[in-house]
């Protein structure tokens, strides 16, 4: 017999999944169990986030499992952290679930999100639970980090003459979903390991803020549309290459075909590698590739150029009723 | 015809909602538009907690609008940080909503939560939108403190001859529910707005920490039931007495009747006053009163009682199916 959420008490719930979520962490001076966390930021500042993911919108239990979930979500989260140039330091979680969820998947839940903070170097420090809606499981994280010191590589930074450059592979998320909806998974298994667990380069982050990056961000919502982020808040233009992606291309081609591959690399979301721009190319750090150029937007409020021609992004919408 | 969620962009419903959220606040080094927030703390150190509200579990449209559940989920966070002691510095936000929610409700929840949060001396500095199924509007908020060099104020330091003390209101926001219920609002205005936007004495927390509280908590879930938080925490007994919550009983009776007062007062949830014992009765700030004391637990693992008896609390549990 399944035990469900409403089979035990919030006390009961929290025994099982809190020990799952924990690890050895000396900046949190007071975690679970009070109204608050307390943590620890040495340089007198901290970085703040927060993502959440809907079960029916941001996964389907048919793909993946609550350890899937539980990584992914840290992930997406650990990158933004990352995107700043900065180490993660701790996590608060949200669940909201109906009261017919397994307490088995919950804890499945707290395992993936357990690992992947651990494996980050972090720890979860406390969250909120709360019924939901008959069908409804929605896990939203909050990750903290320090820039150690430094300051954060904001989005505006970006300067005419910069390389546009990447950590971390490209499109693999977006060709790994599309298999799984073509039912084509089992070609293909590490592209679908990208799309349900990616795994974001995130010490690249620091690294690149250590290397002197003017701008950057994670790659959440597509190649293009991140850029395009960049872009406009540096007034600036970003000129992507293709030629300088002819390995992204080839390594996904054989699996869903050239075109589709380069696609997948340009508007494909949830990748969640880091782009940047730095001075010159001398400047990256190891695992950095420059895949364009930083123009000048003329009298322009700034964009994104594909091999000379203007694009505007595609990929993700939270709240397009068209797809 | 009324605007949805669905109809607009993010970027627009953005530049909709934002201009509403925020205030001034010199702690804001970078706030809502880049990966991550940064913020400062003063002391090297900062309180956070999170608490989400969704519809049909912790609000109903009939009796709430989007301002109501905004100015409630930065009450019921907010209250967390003043029961550690602390001054609220930030918000996140997170909305995970129907495509089909008119973007009007969604001002109104942002109007809510900014207009509380000015009023606490906050403000908002980023969030995350999400797609929901059909019905579902879910808001999670996390807020973040500062102890201005304190050390917080934990449910674990009640010590055996304490007086227990609460500052701010009881059972008024019980009772407003309860009339609400019984289609009896009317009657009682001034406790159904208890219930539909609590306001919490949040300066009592950093006070009660300045006047050496020794353990404290916010009522979430029911006096008795989070007084038991502290006793368990604390491996002590605290004895309530009902004579001493007179005034509060009669303040109800006439409206609800003296033995709802009573329930209302013992174990109706949501009121977010605060609850903390400190050493004697002369050690209370102004604002507080006392209501019990502080016993030995002998060799039990401690718990409450009220006029003597041995009380477990009701109150709450998000995934009780039997309500």
């Amino acid at each position: 017999m399944t035990l469900h959420l409403a089979d035990v008490t919030e006390e009961e719930l929290l025994a099982r999944i809190v020990p799952l979520l924990q690890g050895p962490d000396a900046r949190v001076l007071v975690g679970p169990g009070d109204d608050t966390a307390w943590l620890t930021a040495g340089d007198g500042r901290y970085l703040a986030t927060t993502d959440a993911m809907v079960r029916g919108h941001d996964w389907i239990d048919e793909w993946s499992t609550g350890e899937d979930v539980g990584h992914k979500t840290v992930a997406q989260n650990l990158a933004d952290i990352a995107a700043m140039g900065g180490v993660p330091t701790g996590l608060l979680l949200t669940l909201a679930a109906d009261p017919r969820t397994p307490v088995s998947w919950c804890e499945d839940l707290a395992r993936g999100i357990g690992c992947a903070a651990r494996a980050a170097g972090t720890s979860a420090v406390g969250g909120d639970l709360s019924g939901a809606d008959a069908g409804t499981v929605m896990v939203s994280v909050t990750a903290f980090g320090s820039m150690e010191g430094r300051r954060p590589v904001l989005r505006s930074g970006a300067r005419v003459g910069d390389v546009v450059a990447v950590a971390g592979t490209l499109g693999r998320s977006a060709a790994g979903w599309a298999l799984l909806r073509e039912e084509r998974g089992a070609v293909a298994p590490d592209l679908v390991q990208a799309h349900l667990r990616p795994a974001p380069p995130l010490a690249q982050g620091p690294a690149a803020a250590r290397h002197g990056a003017h701008a950057m961000i994670d790659l959440s919502d597509g190649l293009v549309r991140d850029a395009g982020r960049i872009a406009r808040a540096s007034g600036v233009v970003l000129a992507l290459t293709t030629d300088l992606l002819h390995d992204d291309v080839a390594a996904l081609a054989a699996v869903v075909g050239e075109e589709a591959a380069l696609d997948c690399i340009l508007t494909g979301g949830e990748e969640h590698s880091l782009l940047a721009t730095f001075a010159d190319e001398e400047s990256l750090p190891q695992g950095w590739r420059v895949i364009g150029r930083v123009e000048d937007a003329g009298d322009t409020r700034g964009g994104m150029l594909v091999d000379g021609t203007p694009r505007s992004g595609g990929g993700w919408d939270h709240f397009d009723a068209s797809r």
